[in-house]
């Protein structure tokens, strides 16, 4: 898991780096480049996101939507994508700028699947 | 600002309806295709996302990320995309797929300006 995540942001120009996290604002896994590893608290973030996904699901779930698969935060300072991966757990990526945001998209949905079946394999 | 709305959902291909609406969930102005416009209550939704997007505003703020200036949602039956206005509003898209959400999010984007001009006209 930790593997794939780590290709995934040197993949990524202008990430910082992912987590893996449930809803519920606990971490699986993490990756962050070296360079900010001092400067960032990944996990920090994501769990202060965790509980207003949870929300903005539900209430998508509400609207029929359906589920929500994606999520893209774009701030004056940063950029959050988001990639769902099941009713319990998101991935997260973290730019520096949104330059990038298509690709980083695109490295998180294509890699959903691996790091689902890492996540849901039984050891 | 109806005229504005109007242009930005003609000219995005797979759009229903935009909506300009305070983060309090009120709306000032909504414009929905015709042939959406039975079907769809962009209103409702919107409303029910707006508080959640106050409290993602809140949470970046708070991870020193500066002001959020986009949200994007993409959901199984639908995506919304987000333009933040000013502290107090913003417009929000739905598309019924995500194919187009760049060009959507650049309509919204490339018009925030002349709709703030409009929403803070003095009249």
């Amino acid at each position: 898991m930790l593997e794939i995540m780590q290709k995934i942001v040197e993949n990524a120009p202008g990430s910082k780096g992912v987590i893996l996290m449930g809803f519920d604002g606990i971490a699986v896994e993490q990756y962050v480049r070296p360079e900010f590893a001092d400067a960032m608290d990944i996990e920090s973030m994501a769990m202060e996101f965790s509980f207003r996904f949870l929300e903005l699901r539900d209430a998508a779930g509400s609207l029929e939507m359906g589920a929500i698969t994606d999520i893209t935060l774009k701030a004056q300072y940063g950029t959050v994508v988001v990639r769902v991966l099941s009713k319990e757990y998101f991935v997260a990526m973290v730019l520096g700028d949104a330059s990038n945001m298509g690709k980083s998209r695109w490295l998180l949905r294509s890699n959903a699947q691996a790091l689902s079946a890492d996540l849901f394999a039984v050891t």
